[in-house]
């Protein structure tokens, strides 16, 4: 049996590797139209300050290494140009030479493209580039190597927070632009926040809700008709399914141009299968096809395929979409669904945010830890997680995907029994507190009312109660229209709060406004808890903070 | 409505502060017989060696502050000894006087008492401390004030290795001794011997097999003849449920004196619950009554009993028990069930080992990350996992905590969706890549062998092969009666391999070895793979390794 697959990064490599640990007999050719395979993608902005100090360390394995362990034929700088599926046969082009190759199996592997904004003068500048593989890289590198001074990276998702933060650590002045309002858009926009306060503190110059009408001689013209100097543009907008060839073959595809597979793997056409960036998996929670372009779903498509081909019991489960990005000493990660993902599926959610330090407070060196968590309001199912802070962000985001991929609610949560000791963890993780927090509003124990919700509640007649010390107000600024009662001295000014308005309560985190609640709803009062209180409030709207 | 709670530490207090916060009228009285409620006793040994700079960062709350912020009537230095569940009374004892107080219900979170060793001359020495509480940490500093240069410390947990630690980073000579024989009982040995490492890595002089027979004058003799000067002697052999008032007043107990009680916390007499330390729970892998007396479970239990007091609906599920310690720069893990207890429970199980790194290879910083899955060998149930490693040992743990406290299989662990950049981890997570190799176990793609089998093993005729290059060999050592074969040669030497034996593969770590398997069974050769191959076999027996 001759398996052929066509791009051999995450997914392709993945699926040839364990294609020969299943068989020793079976054919496996890998064709890639690039340079290298197996390299780690990943990794390239963090070769770009040289925090990943060598270029062959961004090169996991050569075709001749993968010839030599796993009797892989990899042929690189080969491009496949058409499906013949009838036939069961490929054309590829290796420099110039046009060649077919029959398959009795085929894998499509190929991966996303780099979007391209469609900015005039862009297409002409040679000074602007993406950062997808090894030759992007070489060639940004060589460009570093003149000593450009001023760098201005277009979109500020991952990649383009990753590369600021490594440009940055080179000395370069870097500007960051996105059309968008906030950035990181797999984030919340009050949690991307924090990140973009984090980027500010390390001379990042962000500009959100900002267009380039036009590149010219390294000079972009922003939409609010102000003009900058770039000696080098990154763009990073994004990327696509990775699908023209497929397409050309008549293999069915979806939104974005994702190649529609079933839970096997396979394509619409016999005998050929895909995985990776290129197709589109079932999103757990919505049920919607969608891309999820990261590299550990590809990794463990790949390992799929060839279980499947090789008639192994496995299937696609589908997915719920994991991410985390560094910003300078910052994380920020996610899972499952964000509330932009929420509206547009029509579900029904309830927030909560929590922040709290990533270990007990006893033990020095805790960090902030910013939480946020998605459920169904009446069953506590849980749709979505996100976390920013300095320390043990992936732990939690880990833990709650797992929760989440699986079906849990938040009841389950605090029933983790999550190791604990003073340098590691808190007696009540910070998981176990934000799953008490989501029971409490489930339980109807407490209620809450979101950050962007404050300003119509007091319009419509609410009373907001704070209920940190004056010394923390003055420290930190007063949320506007508040009233200030200390926590310890609430039970002792019970009778000057109007028994008739909906009380809002909020503190520093939200935490003692729980306690203020129900000593509150206790005594009669209607309340609700500004959910994530000063902290997420002054986050979202820092202008708002009266000093 | 009076609620009377017994001790004031993790279970109580928790129980105290949610049963404020449902309900602003009922009576609540905590009753503790130290002079200190609310404090971090896992913060104790931290505070000897100055990493926890303040004493008062040891006191989390004051009586004065839990009567103004909940309401709650706290009574220190005041020893309950006597509960008469006929009449719904306590008698009380506070300097000296004697008092009766009437109860609703009662609730016994009475904790735990240190075990002592029975070693003649303990009882009379003045220099022997556990180290259970403030007034412990106070003898103890006092003592740490004059300036003595030698420690001894009876017992190898993770409280002794904690408090060995600390005192190394004061500058104090310390012997750490213990009868059994390893380090961390609730680690398997090969993977507590990592542990064993560290601590001699770091002048911990480790006398494990070792009693002391008797303590005088400063001088403890040990079982081998030897004696041992001590300054100063900190006895943590282990601690059992502190149940003699709960005994007295009727209330069943079981295994190690621990208080039985329902679901709801119940103990055998009416309107009296206990939670914590004290309690024994159900092992939800075995169905067993155990004690895992940990801060993070009776937190939660202290917090549901306040609720099942209230009737909110909420029961005890069960525990699988996870703990973490920190030996100076590395961490050790464990959750669920270890080999020992496998066995006591007479389950059949299967193990992997699996050793990487903490995150991607190609980014820096990595460090080598050990761990050990166990599960049921025909359905992959997970039984219990165990890492260590100087990173992300608590997440890893953390994640496995939840696949086993939910009844997932080795085949969940591969789906789960973690977060991935290169600063935090691996395309392919080490949980993830320990999935596959229990899945591989599991599905018959591989066989393995343990490092306490290959002797045996050998005995009986099989012929082992050393995957790792020659280069290795000679830096690392040789495994006894092994024959060299380097992975990337092994197609070309099939012929020199025994068909009728069978073979064992080893190499570095297990990975390559599993590659060896398959090409070796796919040539027709009956194969078993060294689990954990050179890393494990000479972690648990360095002095087998040939030089």
């Amino acid at each position: 049996m001759r398996i052929v697959i066509i791009g051999g990064v995450a997914g392709g490599m993945s699926a040839a590797a364990r294609l020969r640990r299943l068989s020793e007999e079976t054919e496996i050719i890998v064709l890639d139209k690039g340079p290298y395979v197996s390299f780690a993608n990943c990794g390239l902005p963090y070769y770009l300050s040289g925090e990943i100090a060598n270029r062959e360390d961004l090169i996991v394995q050569s075709p001749r290494q993968l010839k030599k362990r796993f009797k892989i034929d990899v042929r690189t700088e080969t491009t496949v140009t058409e499906i013949n599926s009838d036939n069961h046969q490929i054309t590829a082009v290796h420099h110039g030479l046009s060649k077919t190759i029959t398959y009795d199996k085929l894998i499509l592997s190929p991966g996303s493209v780099a979007d391209k904004p469609n900015i005039p003068g862009m297409g002409s500048a040679d000074y602007v580039y993406a950062l997808r593989n090894i030759p992007d890289v070489d060639k940004i590198m060589a460009q570093l190597s003149q000593a450009p001074t001023r760098v201005a990276i277009i979109g500020a998702g991952s990649i383009g927070i990753e590369v600021a933060e490594n440009l940055i650590k080179r000395g370069l002045s870097v500007m960051l632009i996105d059309a968008g309002s906030q950035v990181l858009p797999f984030m919340d926009p009050e949690m991307a926040a924090l990140i973009s306060h984090e980027l500010s503190e390390h001379s990042v110059t962000l500009k959100l809700n900002t267009q380039i009408d036009k590149i010219d001689r390294h000079q972009l013209t922003l939409n609010d008709g102000s003009q900058i100097k770039a000696d080098l543009v990154i763009s990073a907008v994004g990327v696509r399914p990775n699908t023209a060839l497929a397409q050309a073959a008549g293999i069915k595809t979806g939104e974005l141009g994702g190649i529609i597979v079933d839970k096997h793997y396979q394509t619409s056409q016999p005998d050929i299968y895909a995985v990776g960036d290129a197709i589109l998996v079932k999103q757990l929670l919505t049920g919607q096809l969608v891309s999820i372009p990261l590299a550990s779903p590809a990794n463990r498509q790949g390992r799929e395929v060839a279980d499947v081909i090789m008639g192994l019991p496995r299937e696609n489960r589908g997915g719920i979409g994991t991410a985390i990005v560094r910003a300078f000493d910052v994380a920020a990660a996610a899972t499952g669904l964000n509330v932009a993902q929420l509206k547009r599926a029509g579900i029904n959610y309830q927030a909560v945010h929590t922040t709290g330090q990533n270990h007990a407070a006893f033990y020095p060196g805790g960090k902030p830890l910013s939480m946020k968590l998605l459920f169904e309001p009446q069953t506590g199912k849980l749709f979505g997680a996100q976390a920013v802070g300095e320390k043990s962000v992936d732990k939690q985001i880990d833990i709650l995907s797992v929760a989440i991929k699986s079906g849990m609610t938040v009841f389950d949560l605090p029933e983790f029994e999550l190791s604990y000791a003073p340098p590691f963890g808190s007696a009540k993780d910070p998981v176990n507190m934000i799953g008490y927090a989501a029971s409490n509003l489930v339980e109807g124990l407490s209620d809450n009312l979101q950050f962007d919700q404050l300003e119509g509640a007091i319009k419509d007649g609410a009373y907001l109660i704070d209920v940190r010390t004056p010394g923390e107000l003055k420290r930190d600024g007063k949320l506007p229209g508040s009233t200030n009662i200390p926590l310890d001295d609430l039970r002792d000014h019970l009778a000057e709060i109007p028994k008739d308005r909906l009380i809002i309560v909020s503190c520093r985190s939200g935490q003692r406004s729980y306690l203020a609640e129900r000593i509150l709803k206790n005594n009669g009062f209607k309340v609700k808890n500004l959910d994530g209180a000063f902290l997420v409030y002054s986050t979202a709207y820092p202008e708002r903070i009266e000093h």
